[in-house]
Formats: structure tokens, sequence, C-alpha cells
């Protein structure tokens, strides 16, 4: 892997996981859909299915990681930490770019919409407690990270190409078991990206961004994935 | 592959596809139906593994495209176009079949119905906007074909006959997130096979066949599968 | 495959898709239930997974028919008849014994119960028309036959296992999109075996069998299986 | 694998699949949760990704039993019994550091809860009988055990490692199809792992541990285990 193809490979699929994953809430949440009301079943497979469009188009450019958590992950697990800042600035810029296709593929809903659509764009948490949220994504982005990990270790798994399968269905799973506190952010890229794009989108009566909350998403998961690699490196 | 393989491949395939896909919206839309008002959920997933179906039952036939959005887009990759009427006629002729077995399969059902049934069969959008439409399906077919050109070039994918899984999948996941405004086509074939079918068949109080919106579907798709594979060609 | 393992592995496994086939419907429909009206995602999800379990149980023992739709399929597409009646009967026992099972599961549900229950064991049309409902058995039996014909014909598929979990998929996907209209039996082990049952076991009032329509779930299955077996000869 | 692997793998994985399984009921029953009411179709799907999550990351430490019964089911089918003790005390540790984990990412959810919770934590029946319950939890396991025992004889399984997702799957359906009587423990760690987790852990309003059924879903799971391993030697 070139640094181009680094680059492309995470942007693109970064890109391709916030259009999908954007792209659901905004179908559940906003008027005139089809799919307006239909619940956390499709809120969590669709997300899980974001992961599994931008991965499978990544994993052989980039390796997938889409994540900056995930990245720091590994960076922990293997010592190689050169790449890290042109992973996480694709993955950033890959985030805002697929908020905002998001935006142009509900752009006729988001204009006849009257209610603020931070949601659509960026996590929140139900019950607003700094120490508990910040825990809450801690612990779900150990579970993704660690598992990423071990499943990596897993003979067979990777050269089969299953393994981006596997996790675009633990990213469903970690939804639905730990996203009812804070809606499972557990990747800074995926809440900061669509979070910079909402500020600057013309959106009527679009809120504002919370940026008060904006930092627990960032840090909660660079914690959880840095855990993930020690504890990794501990029983492995 | 010989031009009989894949002339029955790109017809069975097809057919299924539209069969199943039809069904599904049928069996949640008709009356007197056991999944009538089962939801998006039921839907997504039944178009995903309306894929499945029929690209398994043409994968060693004719390589399961079933979409002429992909088979432009791999014709752009490769550089091939010989084969293209083939696979397109297939498809659309496909297509019309699957719509009319759906139809007998729900015959009951559609004698007994009153309502418009242009639904079942082909695609309309939730806010009519010619270019908001347009992009929201070249936004979305762009992810599909660009993902499968990708997994395409993953290790072990191909070979393993693990690849169309995570197609149907992919689908689902497109439906749920990019579905809400036009119904996602993302297949010229998918939409005006059955929409010629319902122009066609004896259905009492069927409704008109919306021949104005008719061409999005077609040509957005297209434009999104020949985007990925222009996009296809320049990062891999 | 000796004669031995074929009559276990298709006795064990029709048992097995039966005990969660009747289980998950018995979950949905009886009061006293946690699953009660989880509705049509649940039943459908809930007979593929049975699917899955009783294929696999049965994968390395029998090659996992546990329809004897399939097993006609077969015999069609090799020309080898010589162990289909031990395939039936296996699979009919089996089917027989997973419904008791399934009753033995849910016994206090049954006992509490005050209404008809035929629905638990076997399939019923919405609308009853005899030539309607035995076309639509025999065209989603040709889906679910031609799709595992095929399947068996994809490089890498059978080999790696991963072939059974693309026909329990498939089977959901048959059941949202023809599961409408006469509740896709689509096997006639899984609709006779579990109707014998019910004739037999004391459940209180529990209504009639139904034996008027008990042919068509078994005949049109047996069509569309055999169907399958031709266009398969034809195309590959 | 070392004692130390295993000790590892099966806590580590009994830990993710309490904090995950426990983890999607409270999303769903407690207040102030995004996932509130999602119902039974997203319960099943969370403890089977439980599973998913708890699997991959225990499989190359300690080969992933995660549950008393399938120890049990495997010494049986091998007849080794020496490591057995080590992995049902690392599995029931696990289990109960998980359910503090899942307390910890709804800590918010649970101090503004009212209402008991035992139902988070452990299993109870909708109908109360000794017989029939334990019937239920030993008809369920069984089919768990046996499929996985069954699976491992299956070619190519696992040595690719998709033998984890289809016991995920497996999970996912005999949820939907035997839990509704008793709610599936099928595992005793499980279930008593969590209900000592309950009766410690300070919660306002938690309600009893019902420490009278706690017997039934430990052993009723080690009689199911059992007996499938029984069957297994007898008709592989």
């Amino acid at each position: 892997m070139t640094d181009k193809t680094i680059f492309f490979g995470e942007f693109l699929g970064t890109m391709l996981l916030l259009l999908l994953g954007n792209g659901v809430v905004a179908g559940v949440v906003l008027a005139k859909s089809k799919a307006k009301d239909a619940g956390w079943t499709v809120i969590t497979f669709g997300w899980g299915f974001a992961v599994l469009a931008g991965a499978y188009a990544s994993a052989p450019l980039s390796g997938a990681h889409l994540n900056p958590a995930v990245t720091i992950g590994i960076a922990i697990q293997t010592g190689q930490w050169s790449k890290v800042p042109l992973y996480l600035s694709a993955q950033l810029l890959g985030a805002i770019v697929g908020a905002v296709l998001c935006w142009l593929a509900y752009l006729g809903q988001f204009r006849a919409n009257k209610d603020e659509v931070l949601g659509v764009f960026a996590t929140g948490p139900e019950i607003r407690n700094t120490a508990q949220n910040l825990l809450t994504e801690i612990i779900a982005t150990f579970v993704l990270v660690f598992v990423i990990l071990a499943t990596g270790q897993t003979k067979g798994l990777a050269v089969s190409g299953t393994g981006v399968l596997i996790v675009a269905l633990l990213v469903v799973g970690i939804g639905m078991s730990l996203g009812g506190p804070t809606g499972y952010a557990i990747n800074p890229a995926r809440d900061l990206g669509p979070r910079i794009a909402h500020a600057i989108l013309p959106i009527p009566g679009k809120g504002g961004s919370d940026w008060g909350y904006a930092w627990i998403p960032v840090v909660g998961p660079l914690i959880g994935g840095a855990l993930a690699g020690l504890v990794d490196i501990a029983v492995f």
C-alpha cells in the first residue's frame, strides 16, 4: 500500500461510511422519506452495512481502518506510527465529504424539513453527563477495536475477505447493545466530520452543532481504541 | 462463458431478482397478504435477498451482473464492450418476465386489490424534482457499482463465492440508507422492465405507469455506474 | 455417506428445522411468549435460521436436503433415484418429531391457549383458491431449488461450507417475498409432518387440521422442485 | 492453547458476550435509551452479535466456548475433561464482569430507573413451571450444542473462520424460535454470572434476584449440552 492508495482508500471508504450512515438516520428521521419511522433495527443494520460498503471499497487500498480509534489501536499493537497522520486526515476529510453527499441525496427532504437536524449528522446523549457519556463511548469502542484486532489473528478470516463482513455485523451489534445512551459514535471521524458539515451546510432551521459535546465522541473512542491495543498486546 | 450461458444467466438471474423484489413489495403493500404492513426492514432485506437469489443462480453462468449499471461500470473498467448489448437485452427481458411471475404468485391479491399498484412494480419519488431525483439515483448507484468493483479486487472474495453475499447485504444497506427519497431503483432493468409489465398486465384499478418519471431510474443509474467505473480506474 | 448417516442426518436435520420453524410461529402467535406479536421480520428470519441449524447439523451426514422438493430436484439433475425413498421417509419422520418437540418446548403456552393453533404447525392460504395456491407454491419452490442447484455449481461455495448460509438467507428472502399468499410451505415434509403432529397431539381447542388443503403444499413444492431440476439440466 | 490463553480467552469472550447481551436488553427496556421498545428483532439479533463479538475475540485464544454447556458437550464428545474447571471458572468470572461493564455503560439509565431490572441481567419464565421451564432450556441448549458440534465436523468451516458467524446466527435463531417461554438462557454462565452481579450492584429499586429460579438456567443447559455430546457420538 502506497501513500496514494492509503489516502484514497481511507478517503473514499470513510466517505461511503458517512454517506450511508448519515443516510440511514436521514431516511428514518426526515419527513417525505420512504424509511420514515423505520426504527432502531433499520438504524443499526444501516450503520453496519455502511461499514460493509466503506470497508470493502477500501480494504484492497488502505486496509479499511475508516476510524481513528482503529488506526490508534493498530498503531499501539504494531508499534508503527508513521502513517497515522495520513490515515487520520484522510478519514476526517472523507467523513466531511460523505456527510455532504448524504445532504445532497436527501436535499429535497432537508429543504422541506423544519426541525433541528443535528441528529442526522452527529451523536448526542440521552442523558447529558460528561463522565458517564465518556465512559460509554470508551467501553463501546474498546469492544469494536479489541474484536477487530483479535479477528485479525483468526486463521483464515483476513485472507478470505470474510473479516470485513464480521466487523460490519459487529458494528450492528454494538449499536443494538451499547448505542442506547449516547448513539455510539465509536469513531472520532464519524462524529466530528459530519458535525463540521452540519455547521457549514445551509439547512433551514438546522439548529446548533452542539460543540460543547463534540469532544466526547472524539476523546472517548480514542481512549477505547488505545485500551484495546494495550489489552491485545497483553493477551496475544 | 458462452453467449448462451450469458443470456440464460442474466435472463434467469434478473427474472429471479424481480420476482422476489417486486414480490416483497407486493407482500407488504397488497391486502390479504401475511406480510401486510411488515415495513421497511422487510422491504430492504427482501430486495437484498432477491439479489442473493438472482446472483447465485447466475454467477456460474454469466457472472451475475443483473443490472445495466453494473454492466456499464465493468465495461468502463475493463474496456470490453462487445458483450454489453447481450447482457442488457437479457436483463430487460428477465426483468419483465420476473415481474409477470410476481403477478402470478400474487394473482389473488392483485385481483382483490382496488388501489393503484405501480409501487409494487416500479419506483417513484417522495418529492418529485427532476434534478434532485436524478442526483439521488446517481449517488446510490455509484455506491453500488464502486463497491462491487472494489470487492472484485479483494483477495479471496471472488473465488470463495462470498462476494455475492457481500453485494446482497450491500443492497440491503443502500436501500436502508439511500432508499428514502426515490425508492432506490439503482438498476435500469429493475425499474423499466416491471414498468413495462405494469403497462401490459390486466390488473383492475392499476392506475397509470408514470412514464414521465421512467427515464430517471434509467439514466441516473447509468451515470452512477459509469462514474464508478471511472473512479475505479483512477484509484486502483 | 452411508444409509445410516443419511437417515440420521435427514431425520435430525428436518427435526431441527421443524422444532425451530414451528417454534418461531409459536413464539409470535401464542400468548405468554416473550416473542408475542414480534411480526413478519422475526417469522421469516426465524424460519431461515431454522434451515441454518438443520442444514449445518446434517450437512456432513446426509448433504442436508431436509426437503423432498430438494431431493427430487437433485435426483432429476443427477439421474440418481435409489436413495430418494430413504431421504423422504427420514425427512417426514423428522418433521413430525420436530413438531412434537416444539409442542413440548411451548407446552405451557399451548396449555394456556384457547385459539386454533394449526397455523403454528402447517401453512394455509390467505385467499383459498386451488389453482392460485398451487401456482404460488410451485413458483416459490422453483426459486428455492433452482438457486440451491446453481449454488452447488458455484466455485468455492460448497467446499467452504458457506453454501448452507446462503441457502438459509435465501429461505428468509423467499419468505419475505413470496410468503404472503400461502405462508410458503416450499417443502412437503415441512407442511405434512407437522400437520400429522397437529392431528395427533392433545391440544385444547386446537381446531381442525384442514386436510382438504394438505395436498397443495405437498404437490406444489414437488412440481416446483422438479421444474428446477429440469431447467438446471437445460441451462448448465 | 496454554492455560493462560484459555483463561484470558474465555474470560474476555464471556465478558464481551454479557456486556453486549445484557446491553441489548438494557437498551430496549430502560428509559432514556435510544433503543427503547425496539422489540424482539433487536433483542435476538443483539444477543447473536454478542456471541459474534465474544467468540471472534476468544477464538484464537481459547476456541471460544463461552458457555459451560458447550464445554461439557465438547468434553463428552472428545473425552477430555482436564481443562473443564479452567474453562468454567473463566466463563463465570467473565460473565460477572461483563454484566458490571454493561451496568457502567448504562449507569445513567440505571440511576434514572424506578422499575425492577432483573430482566436486564438474568432470564425468567413467562409461565413459571419447573418441569416445563427445565425442558425448554434442555431442548434449546441441545439445539445449540448439537449444531456447534456438527459444524465443527463440516469441511472448511472451522479453518475459514466462518464457523463462528454460523454459531452467532444460530443463536439469533434459537432466540427467535425457542426464546418465548423462558428467555433462552441456554448458557449457565450467561444467567448465573449476571444474576450474581444483580445481587451485588447498587441499583435503586432493582428488586429481588429470584434465586428460586436460578438453578433451572444452570441445570437445564448442562443437561442439554451433555445430551448433544452423547447424540453427536452416536451419529458421527
